[in-house]
């Protein structure tokens, strides 16, 4: 997290019914969109990503409504429990974690469906569980070529100004995003990206609403007001996190410094020996990396050693990976520096807790680094 | 706003599924009880305050509910259109803004309903449109003397840690409270105060929640976790407020400041010759006073004249208010010379706007303010 | 001060010998030229205002040098001990607490060095201890009507960036400031306005100099460099106030809002029935006043009532004035609301302290401000 | 630089003649001394580290009085410099930059000086430009062998709170140190532990002083104040720095902590095949680490790629060492994976600027460190 953003949300509050605010407002919410790659609107919560789920379905859906969601970990399974949680219909495409959704399957599934029951496709872009980024252009293709109507929705939380990513362009209903991972700011912010067709069926869908309802943000917003008070400090450190994302970095060079880092986490994990979680590589994600653990080692006991002795924090074992993977993250604010130090940790960490390695990740990291292109300025510059 | 939350709330966010964070919470979610003057559990949002009383209805309540609202004013409308919006059957006191909730009518409605359809009563103790405030202890007395078992919800946005309240005594079910008035906090953070009665209500209630959804909260917290992200960086200035609150100033104490502020500010709306909008001595509010502006004036045109001269924001008039009131905060962080400052701003704003003054209203908070008992020495020194 | 430079301040000292800190120390020193009014060099002292005065003489003066110095208030004699200890002769020109310099004494003892035996003349631009501002353009004028090559030097510790100064037109010679008043940044750095003058006499100046030496950090600083380590924060902070007072508020305004505050605080004293301590007119400081204490009452004890029971600081009586006035300070980041609250700290500490007062203060001040001409739009705006 | 401290100077100034301020001085003067191992004063001047170099010599020493001084690198040369611009008549003990002050040197220097001429023996504890410490115990068992009276005077700049160091016990005279190193925070605080012996001298000592005077400082001390402003922002950080080293990590965990880093950087560069300057282990630097460029290449081409490529600052060759060295920093806020990743950003520079490498200096380093005692906890856990 980068010490401008953290100084910026310190300020004090402002009045959120004031001039100054809607300033602010107006240029947030105008700039987030070009991150989110929508003409559309943008609706911000002041709450954590988890709301923008529930936004994102109790904005569009009715009561018993047949969802498709597609089995890619821990929070494709958050998701799908909220959508029962909530009184809709959830179907799930089976399949491995470790792997992206499948979009011939869904496809598949989709024509199937000559009722048009289902409602709407909903696909997490990057499973923060497994660190697999499934192709979105693909699934989108998928439906288009069932000729479905059904709305496409997106999780965005762990790929948003990391990954690349195109509403538009992917025809994305619905994009949810938070604000503590490529947005570079703590969580308490999240964001559902609407398009024209996820408008049209919020108007009729009933699911109860208030506090999530759209349509009383959308109007507010056009005169940079919130129906309800906003997150303003956050809304501070957004309007830097964009001035460095896409004034300074330029949204491209990030997308490719998270490749690189991504590449180079990889090189170290094949040089110690032990293997990349995600199957595919089509599917790598640019923003972590899950490991798993060699038979008979501790992923847990291993991520305990590293925060006691190295005062760095992995991420572990979500739902059924749980003491059998951990999970290096990539993402925000993050340089080659920063990511050696940390892969670092991992070699040192793996040493004391006995996991035999084959080689230096850490060394293989480097040369991966090293001979990577430099990144072109940035368009500002 | 105390410098020392605002650079709390500043530093690197940290692994909420690590053990730093869960001293954290353990810490914030048992000393949020004593705030709220309860025993029983205090759940912790990472949304805006809005958000809580959209909890406290869908934990508690089924689609078609009746429930009863009282007619106070702007923020008791918005929470009566947001339980309309999620399915309720709103009953409203019908009263006069500038009054609180009645107890004897509620006392009355209750007895009358021999069906006991009406499965709550929701008031807000501190109506922030009008500054008032209304009476809990007797609204509970009223309940119970017509013998009726509705839960009973208190929205304690604006006077929480500012206005004595206490759920326990009051037999509060619901305590509904937001970060950014009386905790001192920018806004971001909301709060459910549940009583045993509300959390019993909540295992039959049928209306869809996920988000909002108490029981995995609670069970999250007993071990210092959260469902989903919580909002990391406010709960770092919500610790260091309550350090302020209840270790340094003491709770009594702020409440004793409060209401001196209260009482100058007043002093100087009868100086000047003009009216405060509660009509009634018991339900003067000590967060907030809403002053009549003299007719042939516009409220909104003084209030954008000392926004623009004096940098400084007052309070506007709300729903049917508009333009005809302003409204002076008096809560937080603020002391003795801040209102007088603040009292000071009104009384050059009035001059310039030529709204006739009889007399120098900062005069008169002065001599109230020199006059009144010095606060007795916090607890903790 | 403002959030802004504190918050400037507190980011992550950068290396000082590396490109981003050369581009630092361009800035600063090109812009801070513009606030003294000069397009000669200042040099920058990692040091606190006094380490300036001593930089002023050292690099001018040789042992047993004359220098002429005013009997004025507690700085200017602080700084006469320092030449004193220095080595320096000092002859003072004796003078009433209360008033400035007097141009005429200044000019007639010049006319009288027929031997031209004094090397240089040390004004304090604006004392702090007394709240008097010292005519400089006369004295300037009465050096020159002497026809004398005496130095001429200004401390501006408390008027420079608050009250209008001007360093080439009133050919001063040395300009000595500090960071903690009118350029609104914490105490720690310190400055040196060097006329061609100033330059030619320090290559023939005897007195024993190293880190207060101009030669090398005039060489230095051509680069962007320091010839030693500089307190790389605090410019990071003098940048950000830079930017608030040129291209922001515009130095005009500035001074007229200091001038402002001045006045009011002075209708203010006389309401109350008490005496402001600068005998002048002509002399009246726009950046703080200093008020006399009738006769029976002790200025500390009311100074300490006002700390305890209101947080409020005011300043003390310096040297001969301890305990018979106090010092209202109105310089910084000020503006009108903050200004009636200082006052109205003042006016319920004089009550408590059982001080006689005939009229409301505040309320006199509030007038005077209110009826004031609205400042002029910054040149940015 | 801790996040803690940065934060700790962002805090509004207080008045530096209240009893706020009272406290913090008394505070940090008392627990400065525990860093410096003395139960003498320490004087805190608000000027960086060159200040209170010349505030050693100008406190105890007379023009012309003879020093004792050891060419040991760039800034024993600039104190030599300094004294000489004083008016002392230095002697310089020769050496080779990569080698400390020899004490057999110097003990046989004291002894040919019959006539007890030298008044002082100076020198740098740790020598930034070389990464070298030296030898302070048998320096100081020298001058006694030698019999001779001269003060003994030490520059910690570079080692205070970062490596071993003991006024006192080795019976150091004045110790000079600045804020910028080990303790943490931003340049500007700089230091005099004084023995009795010092101050004894100060009382005969000639050479004019105001600014750096010793006596007014520790007369002000008594009462927690200043004679002057203090640098107050940076006193606020050094009362958070001295928790963290003295509370909670502990002063032996922390040179313990250094001596880790240094070892693991020595085997990075014997990894490299590149060559540490310091030549002899009993005088290697724990807080910095100087290594010879190879033949055929720029040090200082090398230290831009890295900072270009990695925003990583390293230290340039100073002085005659100038393209020939580059110096890697392991001092104050510094753990294994921050030196990991330092480490990393020279090897990736190495490989890109062609420089050839025998073998992952890093993968040597983790190594090291990987099998390094584990810290004891702090005495505060």
């Amino acid at each position: 997290m980068p010490d401008r953003v953290l100084r910026a949300i310190s300020y004090p509050t402002i009045d959120h019914r004031g001039p100054e605010f809607q300033e602010l407002a107006h240029t947030v919410l105008a700039r987030v969109k070009t991150v989110v790659k929508t003409e559309q609107p943008v609706v911000i919560y002041p709450a954590s990503g988890t709301g923008a789920w529930e936004a994102a379905l109790v904005n569009t859906l009715s009561p018993g409504d047949r969802v498709l969601m597609a089995e890619t970990g821990h929070f494709a399974s958050l998701w799908r429990e909220m959508a029962e949680r909530l009184g809709l219909a959830v179907e799930v495409m089976p399949g491995e974690w470790g792997h992206g959704a499948d979009p011939g399957a869904i496809g598949a599934r989709l024509a199937e469906d000559k009722a048009k029951e289902i409602k709407a496709v909903c696909i997490v872009h990057n499973e923060t569980s497994t660190g697999v980024t499934s192709r979105m252009a693909e699934i989108r293709k998928a439906i288009d070529g069932a000729g479905h109507p059904a709305l496409f929705m997106a999780d965005t939380i762990s790929s948003l100004a990391s990954i690349d990513y195109r509403q538009d362009e992917w025809g994305v209903d619905v994009t949810v995003a938070g604000s503590q991972k490529g947005l570079m700011l703590p969580p308490g912010l999240s964001f559902n990206g609407v398009s024209e067709k996820a408008l049209a069926a919020s108007k009729a869908a009933r699911l109860p609403k208030s506090f999530w309802g759209w349509e009383p943000m959308l109007e507010a917003n056009r005169n940079g007001m919130f129906p309800y008070t906003p997150a303003t400090n956050l809304l501070f450190g957004l309007r830097e996190a964009l001035v460095m994302l896409l004034d300074e970095e330029g949204l491209d060079n990030v997308f490719a410094r998270h490749d690189r880092h991504a590449e180079a986490t990889r090189q170290a994990v094949n040089a110690w020996g032990l293997e990349v979680l995600c199957a595919d590589p089509r599917e790598y994600s640019s923003s972590l990396t899950a490991v798993k653990m060699p038979a008979g080692h501790d992923a847990d006991a291993l991520r305990r050693l590293i925060l006691e002795r190295f005062d760095m924090s992995l991420g572990n074992g979500l739902g059924k990976l749980a003491g059998t993977v951990f999970r290096i993250g990539h993402l925000g604010s993050f340089n080659d520096v920063t990511l050696a130090g940390t892969l670092s940790g991992v070699e040192m960490g793996l040493r004391l807790a006995g996991v035999p390695i084959s080689a230096s990740g850490v060394e293989a990291a480097l040369k991966s680094m090293a001979s990577a292109a430099q990144p072109a300025k940035a368009a500002a510059e």
